[in-house]
């Protein structure tokens, strides 16, 4: 099968509301007026990104949701996106599997594929995703001010745990092992949580490479700091509120620097617990209040008597 | 170097037309008033599409051109793109003068960087462009028409006389090989061409994969065929008007089926062609007819006499 036999096959679906879709030189996107479009993109590569094993299904989700993420930090509505392809060779089982995994995720959010590119390489994807926001309105990482209240939303520290079990440094019971497994290879962009946020939150971000190390790109970018509330640890990871027994310290390794967990941090004023706790039940995404932004730099985490934890964590680094 | 200091020395400079560039989850992009956004990715993946040892600064004005040539085919003033980026290490001297090539180009165009991705893993390189063009007015594959002329831009073969060069199958004088080569490492997009194409062409593609398979695109999606004047080969291979000696039917395989050309092919009612050489020349853009578009379908190759040619030349497939 060839490139354009693969395309045509697999990824060509009539376009819906873009002016044009895949098989041109270029796609078109046509913006609602007063609407900003909101861009991301993100590359996975194998061994890096996700195990050689992995089911294709699962890649495809995954590898548009963690685009999706990125438009829901920005609180933005997604619209469409485009696939690049690198395959090591052209089997026709992966593809169907790998683009009914993509399009059962896209068709959810009403997000189209427009375009794209396939090539002859060792497996890698690279998704950008385009979304709808109204100008002015979009979730920006520098907007936390001192005094605002920091969230996160549903659990986080379950993805590196199933990583941990693959790794073989941990063991898991198989309930467990499942339902972390679930949320490493299939995690759920908070889209609906996002739009939400709008004109609550001061600023948002999507945990991909840990909590705390991700934090500090919302502190640096808005010039302030956070306390965290480091007992909060425990009612994060969904893996302990199913029975695993595991010691604190683990615990907070797994939520604070777990990485891949594709949740919202993010701030809102005081007085906006109530509109916040409001848009995370329109959106059905649960939402915790884990601490609150200072005016001293820096991320700082804090026991139940208010001593200092000390922070271990560094954000995990494509890199390092 | 780990990947945010990476991002932040090579690959950060502020946005100046876009509302938000790189450093949030999303970069956002606002067209004026009437206007579409086209996007179009391409990903290069190293042997596929580029040697290991290219040089960095051409590579990083290949993968950008690359992308612009495709706003060019439809029209669209480029605008801006994202850059992700799979490397096998961080080498500072590479990265240095891959974004000196990535940039140059760039700022020619006055298209911003606002936003990507990097990690670990074999060199690839995946950029997402964007470009504006009024509502309606963007060049299609599908509107070429029975008696339309057929046109290309520039010259045709010496990207892939280099490549053979490179392979080792053809031996060229320096100087041939020194021009061919920039033809082959440094494509120049033909977007000035586009643009004033608009409103003149009745469709328009660039050349990757070849002439000859690029425009069975065309003319699939047109519902039309294409007589093509074969004995037009010579004069569109610069190196034969350099003065390199090379059989014919050599030359007809280089300019029909070569390949990374990057050049436009595009049609025009024969009542514009006056307005097309005027057009090309306000884009600095040299132009030839080389055929014209049938109600037949197929495209078909003619020799002076108007005897027909054997297409023996498949597009280039990166599956084939």
């Amino acid at each position: 099968m060839g490139e354009f036999d693969l395309i045509a096959r697999y990824f060509t679906r009539p376009a819906r509301r873009s002016p044009l879709g895949v098989g041109d030189d270029c796609a078109l996107l046509q913006p609602a007026p007063g609407m900003q479009l909101a861009v991301s993109t993100d590359l996975l590569v194998e061994g890096r990104h996700f195990l050689s094993t992995v089911d294709p299904r699962t890649l495809g989700h995954k590898a548009l949701a963690v685009n999706l993420s990125d438009l829901a930090a920005c609180g933005a509505q997604p619209l469409a996106f485009t696939l690049a392809l690198a395959l090591p060779q052209v089997d026709e089982a992966w593809l169907a599997r790998f683009a009914e995994g993509m399009f059962a995720l896209a068709d959810a959010h009403g997000c189209e594929l427009v375009g794209g590119d396939t090539t002859r390489g060792p497996l890698a994807i690279d998704i950008t995703v385009f979304g709808e926001v109204p100008a002015g309105q979009a979730l920006l990482r520098s907007g936390a001010r001192p005094g605002d209240d920091l969230w996160v939303s549903g659990t986080l520290g379950d993805a590196r745990l199933a990583l941990e079990a693959f790794r073989g440094t941990v063991s898991l019971p198989e309930p467990v092992f499942a339902s972390a497994r679930a949320r490493l290879e299939q995690p759920t962009p908070r889209v609906a949580l996002g739009l939400a946020l709008r004109g609550l939150a001061t600023s948002a971000i999507d945990i991909s490479d840990g909590l705390v190390g991700d934090m500090s790109h919302v502190l640096r970018r808005s010039g302030v700091g956070a306390e965290v509330e480091a007992d909060c640890a425990p009612r994060l990871l969904a893996a302990l509120q199913q029975g695993l027994v595991a010691d604190t310290v683990r615990v907070q390794d797994l939520v604070f620097a777990g990485g891949d967990d594709y949740e919202l941090a993010f701030t809102a004023p005081e007085r906006a617990r109530a509109a916040v706790e409001a848009a995370a039940a329109q959106a059905r995404t649960p939402v915790l209040r884990i601490g609150r932004i200072t005016a001293e730099p820096g991320l700082r985490l804090r026991d139940a008597q208010g001593r200092p934890v000390a922070d271990r964590w560094a954000g995990f680094d494509h890199f390092a």
